[in-house]
């Protein structure tokens, strides 16, 4: 039998090309930093089976859980091609926070998966601290995660990443999509570039194109790399602080993350049936960073707005009766709100 | 200025890469599947930016969310050679499930991540039938996932799963480590392969070597494809089955899930500082697909036991004088458990 009769010259498990040495040196160096996020609802420390986190949620009445789980899409290939490692992660967990602050819910925790052809410290350390930033900003805890090596999937510097983002929400605050009505008003809330979506067509038309360090005039001494990379917006704050002042119900109808599909895509998504969407496309300037990839790429409008955010990235949905004030709330928080249209029969 | 002077092609949404319609045909046909993993607790439609869990958990007085991601490694590859789609998410659910489990955890929701190239409707929907089954037979809902379309990272038919299971447990039910002393026995319950460790190096030792569509007859008439794909077994309905019976404190001391780092990697986690473990190498007969690996690939004996479960799949760590009804009781349950070793001074 061939199996048995010629033995192949010894293969042992490094030489297999897994690094065992490499992985342990990473959990070394991850420690601390994921011991930032924890808080005293984390019953674990870092390199058990599972995550412990206490669900009593003391003062809430019918506590539900929200989750999401997401990955950077094509954002990674231009990390890997500008060499910049400790982003996509903070993009990761900023983009899931939003995915569930949608619904209405806090982020209490997060877990990330990380694979790469071979494992690189260096590399693998800057892609947690992406991670651990992210966690802070949003005030959830890095509860676990894995890192995974695996020779034959990822070439070279290539990698993948995906998060999984858990908060929780009081049953009688989680926004849905049924207050939504006609004459209700569109509050755009902005983005400072693609956030996590629409880079495979960014890519194309500019990234082939131009390539990564590219500074066109128009990003104003920006590379195109820098522009691209720039972390997704977290709305976290912003959206807590309307929760403060104004009803999720009442006046608070519906919210909108604008991530694939765009504006029109995801804001569909969370209307009542019957209704539509009448947007005033000239209600803000997009950032430079749009324009240059229509330019460049010679897209169509119709390609532009189903890929890519143009400039916003959460739609409030709001009770027409309240938008001044909402308005006003928002100038006060810093932000620089676009009334951007308004809900209509279909 | 060279952006704005030469424009390329007109570049679409759709030539960069990214087929809407496959996402959408995806999602068409997984929606009455992944339904059939809903109960009651499960507040939300697939389609919405977030799942939704009612947290309330009644009967429960202290209850810990446990939650663990994970990915199959490189058997992904494997399941690519062979052409096969709908086996590795099992594999992930089930996987998942026993790393809470060795917490105490019973699994409440699952979401998963899916990432492709070029997004094949069949790959995956095929993949998410696995994640399916996988959820049916360890109760959980497929809560959420991500389906996302990759060009420049993965090749040809290559693919990646990540997966995150959420548990609940009562918190002093917890199994944890500080119960383990001198004299604990290892009841080993055993596993049907590889699980889901291991595949570098069972790749490099015998499907480089031989292919996955080779008969061996040391593997009795399975291919070696199907003798590495089977599917990683879900210890739920053993272990809970003990937990009825017996104390997951006084008399289980700790649980070990046999994954990357083998019997003595895995099961050293688990045990108080100062005790080691003395293990019986010969008290089990081990699978014939770990002997071909060793025989066909020469690997030596250490690698042999870092790299793979040999056979156990999971480890109970109990009170020596509960032993006997334990596997008395495990036995009657279907299983073949093994004593395979005790708890020794270090």
């Amino acid at each position: 039998m061939i199996a048995t009769e010629k033995p192949t010259k010894m293969i042992t498990y490094e030489s297999a090309g897994v690094n065992i040495e490499a992985g342990e040196e990473v959990v070394r160096r991850i420690k601390p930093l994921v011991r930032k996020t924890f808080n005293p609802n984390v019953l674990t420390d870092i390199g058990g089976f599972g995550g412990l986190y206490d669900a009593r949620f003391p003062g809430m009445k019918q506590p539900v859980l929200v989750s999401s789980t997401d990955g950077v899409g094509t954002k990674i290939k231009v990390a890997i091609d500008a060499g910049k490692f400790d982003s996509v992660g903070h993009d990761l967990v900023n983009h899931c926070t939003n995915d569930i602050l949608v619904c209405g819910a806090k982020p209490i925790f997060f877990l990330d998966y990380f694979a790469s052809g071979k494992l690189h410290v260096e590399h693998g350390v800057s892609v947690v601290e992406g991670f651990v930033s992210g966690c802070l900003e949003n005030n959830c805890a890095l509860i676990g995660g894995e890192t995974a090596e695996m020779p034959g999937i990822y070439a070279g510097d290539d990698f993948d990443l995906a998060g999984t983002i858990i908060g929780v929400v009081e049953r009688d605050a989680i926004v849905s999509r049924e207050n939504v009505r006609e004459g209700d008003v569109l509050i755009g809330l902005r983005s400072n570039g693609l956030h996590t979506n629409g880079y495979s067509l960014a890519r194309k038309a500019l990234v082939e194109v131009l390539g990564v360090g590219a500074k066109p005039k128009e990003l104003n001494g920006e590379t195109i790399g820098e522009a691209l990379l720039k972390v997704h917006r977290s709305y976290l704050a912003p959206v807590l602080s309307l929760f403060e002042k104004f009803s999720p119900r009442e006046d608070i109808h519906s919210l909108s993350h604008i991530t694939g599909g765009g504006i029109v895509g995801n804001t569909s998504r969370v209307l009542s049936a019957g209704l539509g969407l009448d947007i005033d496309w000239n209600s803000w300037k997009r950032p430079a960073i749009f324009d240059l990839i229509q330019k460049v790429g010679n897209v169509p409008e119709e390609s532009m707005r189903k890929a890519l955010n143009l400039g916003i990235g959460l739609i409030i949905i709001a009770d027409a009766s309240k938008a001044t004030d909402m308005i006003d709330h928002l100038h006060a928080s810093g932000e620089e709100p676009v009334l951007m249209g308004k809900v209509v029969k279909r």
